[in-house]
């Protein structure tokens, strides 16, 4: 170990090389994931540039230890999880905002950055990042590490959608420069594309380029109850299909809704016998350039949502609006708080997810487990809390749960990423050809299996 | 070779093998690449299901022969030009639509069905197959390959935004499937983007799933000269960055204009002064759901163009701005007719296409060869027509174009792909590290290079 740490202090100095039993190093040895464990890292260390990744990359596989790479901490999967004698690498010393560049319309970013920060300076030029997974606190290199996706992407996609290019260290040390500034690019295998969502296993992100949207300053929310998910999905699916375009089409469960309501001190003065009605709540937000057409959007999406089966439509007041959404984002903290065991972020096809949350509650009710939640509707992607304090029942619930999702055509995860959480689901329920292709690409760039191993597919 | 074929009859049948030699096979040996040679293939099957194809792969890995997949022959790389005694598979027996979705809004599709077809039987719902690369004529399994474009990419994306899903055989015969009709997914490395865009070189798709796109029924066209390109592409940042969210951004220099307007007997009514004023011919179309709208917003383009240096504005009327627009898509055939020698298809950084076209005109002018185009300007994407009948110097010109367009950020293919014609400028011009990746990434998928050698990444 000594040895190793001689040469992560060559690599980046030793006010950036932490013992992993230090109690700063504890906070950086694990992401936000419920229910998987992590181990005690021998080193967490910070570099502040590529050269300095590279190096440690070097150290590591000279050493045979494992690396983990880890943005802000804020996964859900486990994928930042540190096994014992790891070392993690943490990318908050990274956080350059290279260029914002209003011709081209893409950000070229360190992957340190945070999804706040990026999207602050963007606006800054009337542009936008719009991914928004729940917390604008994750960095840019975790967003690219999962996937990330959030409530915007069912108008502007996730965030393999906005990434053009990426420089990145493999394991063998070397530096690697995709894509680039570019809209569109037809020249070999799209590494980018491999890259993004591939959660540190096959390389560590140093730098990204995404594209930037136009901001568009006008939004306005509006809030229908329906008696049930599948009225409500095939609303939606009219919804998408019209062309508004919405920036978001989220559904609550009455539990949840009443849960933010709650943590969030909001009152939505909905009356009691609509809510007694009401089984699943849609959040829907218009967006545009002007205030005049986004108000007749309004007004044409509440008549769709009502001849649809909504039981009512609110057009919510600005205040409301955006506290009920700062809500939604915040449902994980919400739902940790109040004690749940897991998360799950199945996604299945958008005609499917009625029939995925029937099944997942019958399979809570199999094993005595509490399943609620919410989801990006528009998107097919469930996120339920799962409430069952037994080890064993908890993951026959989660595993059910899942099993369910991809039996109905889906997959273990919507956006959330595989991490250490789900890999074993993946590795039994993935497609068995897709599993090799991913098994034989890993071995390929990876032969040591030291980038984040017991990560990722299999 | 007897053995092969008797493998390959035993595969598809009698009917579906014709032999190299063969008139009507000769057609199927090569795609529209203008400066690329190809071969005598030894046979042409024409498989009928995935079991067949599947069924083909095994004889070629067994009698260690190289297979070229071939869709609708509109390819202008040569990734369809089979070498001699290659195995061509051509895809033009699977044509089955199998689903338009309109809850998940995807259509699932054999690859021999064209952009056409799809774009019709979606269209019965309300919906579009939105990328229109100019040959509608294209196989969705060929747009899958090469990653195709074309000019809604500004508004829509290129192909790989659009594919959700993908079954496909690999080198070893098994099938793959990846992805679903899932509007995201986070669950290992994205097979489906790794498929895209590989140009038969990992796997042969046999069935790709997209997603579909509310189609919108108002449209309107604009013209604007512009005294030179560096201004047009200032212009046209602008244009894009202001959310009017153009579903085309083409620049035409003035040769290719009065060729296309010839070719397609069209006359625009453009005053001789405006006409020499012009260098470079911009044309944006509007799109939407209302009428009212897409007038206003037409307006405030035109403002914003003349604001930013346009000559003149142009409000085309229906009928011209069709037969504009199809005359633009129809370029490649009219330059081909003019006898162009080769076509370019570099991408760029937006900012950087003005430069890039000076030094791609400079290289011409070296070499005496004519360098003229047009291009996806909402996309930093030049189409560019080389006219020199010496071969050796048509291939100094195009190594400086690419050269060029590489020095700025760019890449040897957009849109077309690397096929034949481009690998050994993507060899020599790529970035080591990422050509590394895909070295190994192939080698791993498959071992003895049995699928479309010499295409592709090296």
């Amino acid at each position: 170990m000594s040895d190793l740490r001689e040469r992560l202090v060559a690599a980046v100095g030793a006010a950036h090389v932490l013992d992993g039993t230090d109690d700063a190093a504890r906070d950086l040895a694990h992401d936000e994931a419920l229910a998987v464990g992590h181990g005690t890292p021998a080193h967490v260390v910070r570099p502040g540039s590529t050269a300095e990744v590279a190096a440690i990359v070097t150290a590591a596989r000279e050493t045979h230890t494992p690396l983990v790479a880890r943005g802000a901490g804020t996964g859900l999967s486990g994928g930042a999880n540190a096994p014992d004698g790891a070392v993690v690498v943490a990318f908050d010393r990274m956080t350059a905002i290279r260029t914002i560049d209003t011709t081209d319309h893409v950000a070229v970013v360190e992957p340190g950055v945070s999804l706040e920060q990026l999207d602050a300076a963007a606006r800054e030029h009337g542009l936008t990042y719009p991914v928004r997974p729940g917390e604008q606190s994750a960095s840019l290199g975790g967003t690219v590490a999962t996937n990330a996706g959030g409530m915007h992407a069912v108008r502007y996609g996730v965030t393999r959608t906005h990434v053009v290019g990426l420089e990145a260290v493999l394991a063998d040390g070397s530096v690697v420069r995709t894509g680039g500034r570019l809209a569109k690019i037809s020249a070999g295998y799209d590494v980018t594309q491999l890259l993004t969502g591939s959660e540190g296993t096959l390389a560590l992100v140093t730098e990204v380029t995404v594209r930037l949207q136009p901001h568009l300053p006008v939004r306005r929310t509006v809030l229908a109850p329906f008696r049930d998910l599948a009225t409500t999905t095939a609303a939606v699916a009219r919804v998408v299909g019209s062309g508004l375009a919405p920036a978001l089409c989220e559904y609550l469960d009455d539990p949840t809704m009443n849960a933010i309501c709650t943590a969030a001190d909001l009152t939505l003065g909905i009356p009691d016998d609509v809510r007694a009605a009401a089984d699943a709540y849609l959040l829907v937000e218009l967006v545009g350039r002007r205030e005049d057409r986004v108000e007749e959007d309004l007004t044409e999406l509440g008549t769709l949502l009502t001849q649809r089966g909504a039981v009512d439509v609110y057009a919510l007041p600005d205040g409301s609006a955006r506290r009920l959404v700062a809500a939604r984002e915040q449902t994980f903290w919400t739902i940790k708080a109040r004690g749940a065991d897991e998360i799950v972020d199945v996604v299945v096809p958008r005609s499917a997810l009625a029939e995925f949350l029937a099944r997942a509650r019958a399979a809570g009710e199999r094993h005595g487990s509490r399943v609620l939640g919410c989801g990006h509707l528009g998107d097919g992607n469930a996120h339920l809390a799962v409430f069952q304090p037994d080890d064993e029942a908890l993951h026959a619930t989660l595993h059910e749960v899942l099993a369910a999702g991809t039996a109905l055509g889906g997959a273990v995860s919507g956006e959330h990423g595989v991490g250490r959480a789900k890999a074993g689901a993946l590795a039994e329920l993935g497609d068995p050809g897709a599993l090799a292709v991913m098994r034989r690409i890993r071995a390929a760039l990876d032969p040591d299996g030291l980038l984040n191993p017991g990560a990722g597919p299999p």
